[in-house]
């Protein structure tokens, strides 16, 4: 069966904004995040593109804009599956501090490697806050790229590709650094090499499953020009 | 366990708002209607009230409720688990219909047994139109309240109960006449006596279940006087 997958990262958060980093801090959408997530919906709708299930994380900004992307396409009785495999990279100490800040506090080096390299850790929080979301301690106090990886695959293995090998059109929502390891995961990129991939708010791409489950180019969806 | 069930009938509609018959037609919420999800939510924050699970039906303005309820009372990762059997009930050839278009064209007396017979059915479509979240032709020409109950019951039975017999709170977005078909069964109400009985759109009623799986008088969610 051919079936299509579709990632998309969230729509603009207010730490985006603020050149915060993240990870795991559920902030909420801006205006404009909203704005986007409503765009990447119509054009959807306008491509008559159709899914069978949603996945996203335990984050609002991820299920939010899910949310709206079902709405605008007509299709809100899809199922969506919330996962915290899905969240994002997990930034340790370095979650709610402005990136300037963060380059004050640890140099610019340090974080280049923090956010750019696949193994480095960034540096760990004492202890996770207390969240029933999160149970058995599952929270990590810090993650590098290759730990996100780690615990996003088992997920994509048990859920999202038997549906594509059954025929099922994906839509994942989810968020830059989640993305980035799923895509070095599909697109079988090095270590080194994933560094150059940025995901854009809002900016959905597009891959197509074969019959022998072979994997089209990264596709970026765009508006027919009418 | 002791585990609370709050159900939660859809904020209005546009077809509320137009005083239209609408069972399956799939409307969506007018602002009023969000402004009343909202304030759901808002209410069950100021109650530090949590589930473990959220069910609704196929039907958008029960969904966007239960989206806005669980994000403004910050819980959105909860799961919402979406099924037809929670579908308000199915009106027939009378979806469309003004209340007082229908009530000049079979008259008062017809349309008046049809909104509150437990038993009428009715006029049925002549066909169904094909819609993909409804495969293997489960959806119905028409349906009286029993009918509705009998197709709703079976996931009640599957899924909720079992989750409050856990220990789980259990919130229900739905519909005028779905909870009331829900309510009927719950507290045992006659044929007769649930004509009673209307849902406001977006006023919570809640029941605690005991360790015997008893369950509490209904009770309706208010603000706390401060």
């Amino acid at each position: 069966m051919v079936a299509q997958l579709v990632l998309v990262r969230h729509g603009e958060s207010t730490a985006n904004r603020d050149n915060q980093f993240t990870g795991w801090t559920d902030v909420p959408l801006t205006a404009k995040g909203r704005a986007q997530a409503k765009k990447v919906g119509q054009l959807l709708a306008d491509k008559a593109m159709t899914f069978d299930d949603v996945h996203t994380s335990y984050l609002q900004r991820a299920i939010s804009t899910a949310n709206i992307i079902l709405y605008e396409s007509h299709q809100s009785w899809v199922p969506i599956h919330k996962t915290w495999r899905l969240n994002e990279r997990h930034y340790g100490a370095l979650r709610g501090l402005n990136k300037d800040a963060a380059r004050q506090k640890y140099g610019v080096s340090a974080v280049q490697l923090w956010r750019r390299s696949y193994t480095a850790v960034p540096p760990l929080l004492d202890r996770v806050t207390p969240d029933r979301r999160y149970p058995n301690q599952i929270e990590p106090l810090g993650e590098s790229l290759a730990m996100a990886s780690d615990r996003l695959l088992p997920y994509w293995h048990s859920t999202i590709e038997p549906a594509l090998r059954a025929g099922r059109h994906q839509l994942v929502v989810a968020h830059g650094s989640s993305l980035r390891a799923l895509i070095k995961y599909l697109e079988n990129i090095s270590d080194e090499a994933i560094d150059g991939l940025e995901v854009g708010n809002g900016e959905p791409i597009c891959y197509t499953f074969n019959e022998k489950f072979e994997i089209s180019p990264r596709q970026y969806l765009q508006a027919d020009v009418k």
